[in-house]
């Protein structure tokens, strides 16, 4: 005996999310089994609703809905003159929720990186670089991950905006509040170091 | 800045699942928004389907779809004479999936449990007992958790059944099948030793 179908194409689709295994998958359709009608209901309409209403803003590439440019760039209270540069939505949320930036963001969608064959025209930088043309930039805030990728893609930048008189910045390397400095690796002590702040 | 409606929707639904959390769920709607159009209609479908077409089957409490009796119920190759009394449909599929028995089912949906106020009418026992009156049932097999619960319940049952010729038999409790015997705890131990087979 298999499954009723439903049931069946329910654990398929939920094998193909990342980190759900068939065990797993098992366990959430059960779940989804024991749903209220409407929350089974809201769950299956934002599915669709995620794949037919959110696009990409024009201007700076992070998600919207019911509107071309999102509501970060439509925010006039927002300091105009900043573009802090991510590498995808999830870090542009991750300063929000930080509340330590007030300015715009360009989502870049991924990291230059020849290995995997992403190379810098497949990535949102020549927009990035026509809208510092085309506003009224001051300060370019690089925020990308300090990896080899991450690095390689703030070095393209910085040397596409070299000679302009846009700040470039890079967002402080060192040690994260509350980690056991036991636990850190040698690069980010030496980063920690070199980023080191006089205090007297 | 929050998520797009939409977006934030899927992510709220997500985290009604067992085990997800908040970041989990971000990483799964972020998952969903790179469906193909195709995988995300699929996935929307199977779960307005599961809630509306999946039913009880009317004879053995297992799931069933587009029919009141469930395919092993319908089954006329299977062996009409004997019930494997489960706890749930997950339990079942374990014993199909086995290939190690071609008899009937009976899902109990629950195991007697006064601590949690589940009681024997709550769970489909009286179900059991006028199929075993009704059907030709020569042999009751419990495939119970070896708990409290399982074993209280699987007394429960084997009382009911006392004085008539149905012979009542209990999945045998043991050593599983490539443990380590050094990680097992003693009750394990004790009931592989009450078990324990004649070999010569």
């Amino acid at each position: 005996m298999k499954y009723p179908k439903s049931l069946d194409e329910l654990i398929e689709s939920f094998k193909l999310l990342p980190g759900i295994g068939e065990k797993n998958a098992e366990r959430l359709s059960f779940a989804v089994l024991q749903f209220s009608e409407e929350n089974a209901n809201k769950f299956s309409d934002s599915i669709k609703n995620v794949k037919n209403k959110i696009i990409k803003c024009k201007v700076c590439n992070n998600l919207t809905e019911d509107n071309d440019e999102c509501s970060i760039c439509r925010d006039d209270t927002r300091d105009n003159n900043t573009i802090c540069v991510v590498e995808n939505v999830k870090d542009l949320m991750l300063f929000e929720k930080s509340n330590a930036y007030k300015g715009k963001y360009h989502v870049l969608g991924g990291l230059i990186s020849p290995l995997e064959g992403v190379n810098p025209e497949d990535i949102k930088i020549n927009e990035l670089i026509k809208r510092i043309e085309k506003e009224d930039i001051k300060e370019v805030i690089l925020a990308l991950n300090i990896s080899m990728e991450g690095e390689t893609t703030s070095l393209y930048i910085l040397k596409l905006l070299e000679g302009t008189d846009v700040s470039v910045t890079k967002i402080a390397a060192g040690i994260p509040v509350g980690a056991d400095m036991e636990y850190l690796d040698s690069l980010t002590i030496q980063r920690a170091l070199e980023g080191r702040n006089k205090l007297s």
